[in-house]
């Protein structure tokens, strides 16, 4: 998508081929910088400290940290040390363990001396795979956002997200905004509520920002104000993303995607989940058993943003001798999700609605 | 309640008569600071500003207003445009309006010379009436603790609370809040949850602040949170306050009280409202008509709090250039509510409930 005009992705190998570029994501939206990883650890490190963040990014990123790691030291021992320091990075992500499986399943059946060049190669067909299913998902979503736009006469259809499902959480297009993109790109009105999502604030930042650079109209609320907006007949449809999802349709996603979907419920709203079928975990059949991470209650009682006189910031909103809690990520059940929109069309969000869609996977997940 | 050990109130007349004294909200939890109103249009400010807030203390803000203002000019003229200043500081909360009526009622039949004393008594009666109003609802509600924790063969029992219903809502005790306070000081164990409450974040800064200054247990959550630790068993009851509530047991209070009734209601956990009398608006069948206050988007785009270097700081955010909206309050459909907790005792979320505990008020309110 676009940057001041000039299409971006958010990875990406640098010119000289000896390192991969990113957009730093923790400094958005106040400042624009690029970083260059140019060993694993700088990858793991980038996943770490969420300068890339968003599942598929976090594959390709990982994807790269193993080509990274094939360039330092391409022996066996030392793709295993790489691949379990980025394993650990973060643990909710399906695609993190998928990208870093992946890469070991296409170097360690070379020798050595050839890992390098089909590292680097491999993890771009891994972006790549990114881009292509991202660009599908925008199109058989907006398919669904016209539908709306028909249905109210040629108005401007009304979409809310929640965190960020943008390019910038994948390597481009995005997830849930990659049908907002296409509609908007033909021309179809449409106007997107941004949840702020504490407490990283993803759609203050990184949502807002990029719709605004690529020109879609917006207004960030907070996530208290999405169920309000939705009783007052605001929002003709909601789209999320999804970090995993259980074979039985069952979406782990940032935390809050839960109440958002209770009360698209609760006000006949559709609510739609898109879906990259790598994020699909076919072995997990029960939500319960998703492993939900827990992050540092320091972002919880601070809050980050740019002062006044310039400069990032952190304030503290809690008392000092308060405690806080700081859950990433909830499950909403496959029973409050109105249908999937995934690379192969769009389904109905259960087990037999994702088997029919990806028949191979499921066969396959079923029988580990 | 107790602030460093000692009992405090939100509002008193200042030793000297002349003025009125509040404890400076917008301050905490990092400051605490006293402030003197003298002049109405002191009140008024204080009210606007949020230096104090919550339905019942700005009734009793708004009723010492009114006698600051017999004390500057108790000609029937003075009184009725401190009457209007007073009145259009906030729009939702309804004890506002039944504050600022009750002091015209009791003034503007007197000679003006009589108003003056006259007013600071009266005001000091509602402030009273608040005072004795939540301490039976503390009675009532603790027994729903108790009856919790009896439940739980004696485990601690964890309450989810939304925004501040707590002291510094009203003149003591609290309405959301005050059966905590009285379940902590009977030695039932309790712990609360205490959402954040974007966008002013009063759950962060004064449910925390007055739960810690009176040693009960508690821990900040983000408002997107509450779902999950819902659907993982870690509540067992919910209680907000209401800043108005319809004859229909419809309930407007702080945005996002309906997302977190969604969420108690898809898991089967009681949800209470906290509601004084005063706080029911007994000419409004419909919650549609109830005005929802929108609020300068600053306070969606900014967050406030405090540096590391010390002091208030505000830092942004949103891109300078994205809109935002701010939607102050929404309205929880009686059907989401398990009951609510009065001065006069636990009655269902309905018309019948309520004309049952106040069948001279529901009366009269259709009669109007």
């Amino acid at each position: 998508m676009k940057v001041g005009g000039r299409p971006l992705r958010t990875i990406w190998p640098a010119a000289d081929g000896h390192a991969v570029e990113i957009i730093d994501q923790t400094r958005l939206p106040h400042e624009f910088v690029i970083a260059r990883l140019e060993r694993a650890a700088d990858a793991a490190r980038a996943i770490r400290t969420m300068q890339v963040r968003g599942a598929p990014l976090i594959g390709a990123t990982a994807a790269y940290g193993m080509a990274l790691a094939a360039g330092e030291d391409p022996s066996d021992a030392g793709l295993e040390r790489a691949a379990a320091m980025l394993a650990e990075t973060r643990p909710t992500a399906v695609n993190l363990s998928w990208a870093i499986a992946e890469m070991k399943r296409a170097l360690l059946p070379l020798p050595p001396a050839r890992r390098l060049a089909v590292a680097f190669r491999r993890a771009g067909e891994i972006a790549e795979a990114d881009v292509a299913i991202n660009r599908a998902i925008g199109a058989h979503g907006a398919r669904l956002i016209a539908e709306a736009w028909r249905r109210k006469g040629g108005e401007q259809v009304q979409v809310l997200t929640h965190c960020n499902a943008g390019w910038l959480a994948t390597v481009d297009w995005g997830t849930a905004l990659a049908p907002v993109y296409r509609a908007h790109d033909d021309g179809i009105p449409v106007h997107v509520w941004v949840d702020e999502t504490r407490p990283r604030n993803q759609g203050a930042a990184l949502t807002a920002w990029e719709l605004g650079q690529h020109g879609v109209p917006h207004t960030v609320i907070v996530d208290n104000a999405a169920g309000h907006i939705m009783q007052r007949g605001l929002v003709d449809l909601c789209l999320v993303g999804s970090d995993r999802t259980t074979a039985a349709g069952d979406v782990a996603n940032k935390i809050g995607t839960y109440t958002k979907a209770l009360a698209a419920r609760d006000n006949g709203i559709p609510f739609y989940v898109a879906l990259p079928s790598p994020t699909i975990d076919w072995r997990i059949a029960d939500a319960a058993a998703i492993p939900i991470e827990r992050r540092d209650p320091r972002e919880v009682t601070h809050v980050e943003g740019w002062s006044e006189e310039g400069g990032r910031r952190a304030v503290r909103v809690t008392p000092a001798a308060s405690a806080a809690a700081n859950y990433a990520f909830d499950v909403t059940p496959a029973r409050l999700v109105t249908a999937f929109i995934t690379e192969r069309g769009v389904c109905p969000a259960s087990r037999a609605g994702l088997a029919e869609l990806f028949p191979d996977q499921a066969l396959r997940g079923a029988a580990q």
